[in-house]
């Protein structure tokens, strides 16, 4: 069984507008990088360079183009 | 009732990995704007500047990169 999508993002316009979009039709997990850093490891491992993307099935799949990852890290 | 996604790609690899994972989940149309050129103008005019790229609730959602619409113009 494929395990469950992941939806990162970073709460801004193009992330609410693809969450709102492909993430709820993909019933994916929604983690906010901004609100949950601890995270932020976990995403890059997974291939993660900017948000908002999806990860599925082991790929990233980057939407548009939000902000990159070392945004998060200032 | 919200009209069906349509993935917008051109064969490439980044598109193909796009489709198995995204559009086949999101039950989107799949157009192979290499093989249809006459929907090119169809997804340029819908917003669409490069391929793989997902048409969902009038939204447009380029995903990696694979290839620009301009590529398909030469």
């Amino acid at each position: 069984m494929m395990t469950q999508p992941i939806f990162y993002h970073a709460g801004c316009s193009i992330c609410i507008e693809a969450e709102q979009h492909l993430a709820d039709a993909l019933g994916a997990e929604i983690v906010h990088l901004g609100d949950t850093p601890e995270r932020i490891t976990e995403a890059e491992l997974a291939g993660v360079k900017s948000v908002p993307a999806v990860l599925m099935g082991g790929a990233v799949f980057h939407i548009n183009f939000g902000a990159a990852m070392t945004d998060f890290k200032a």
